[in-house]
């Protein structure tokens, strides 16, 4: 702990990743005072078939 | 927000998830007076060897 | 299984989550092909300031 | 309900899942006092590229 | 990693909850091949109105 | 989409989230190229009997 979760759409680069849990991790041990191996990431990349917004499914957007 | 996540066992077809993401979106602005397009849905495909009950995979009943 | 969670900013009636319970359940039955019995549903009531949009908490916008 | 989700670093078997999910649902009724069959457990096998710890990759360390 | 998570209706003692940690974590690093230190146990108490079975509240059951 | 989920041990202000949904929004904006207003972020509170490390309790750790 803390544990963050990122669920957003598939397509992001390993890369992308390796920034973002890098960023936030500074972010959650500066601004929450967690040591940095007490935090723990998990992305989650979502289908564009299994997210909808306003009741369409992005594919369909 | 608000948020709705479905896990469901895999095998859904993209149109089933096509019209449920649309009465549960159209559920929620009436039961909870939200606006359609704040309303997030995110389905999970869990294959069955992922889910169990009463102690049992699904692949195994 | 199927499991619906729904996160949303507190505030909700329990009448309103009676509702929406009974509607998504009915959603999911004829969409997904689900029993009726087979469908849990899990609120979260969200303070608003745990909820955050655009890099700003609910309490403040 | 009780609903159990277990996140792991993919790459576990079936007879682990197996086996994990049964010890998990006695354990369940036991301390909880649910009856089995109202136990669900999902399993969510992680990339590795997907998990961080200490703000970085599980597949740069 | 991994993270277990355990949604359950509200009601549970410390103490059960003391026993279902030290059981699931032992089953996990056992099943899993995981170290007890990597095994991180959520408990979310769910309030009775926001947790649905067929489509009816556990108030309403 | 994305959404963001932070689980902590109860306890921080309402100043220290508000600094970290600002800063992890710049952080996804930037590294995942998505827009400020489609990220969505999610705290919750954990009380310190609901976690578990290594099979104990924050509250007896």
């Amino acid at each position: 702990m803390p544990i963050v979760t990122i669920r957003a759409v598939e397509g992001r680069t390993v890369e992308q990743k390796r920034k973002l849990a890098k960023a936030i991790t500074e972010a959650v041990v500066r601004d929450f005072e967690a040591k940095p191996e007490a935090v723990t990431i998990n992305f989650f990349d979502m289908p564009r078939e299994n997210v909808a917004k306003a009741g369409t499914l992005f594919i369909d957007q």
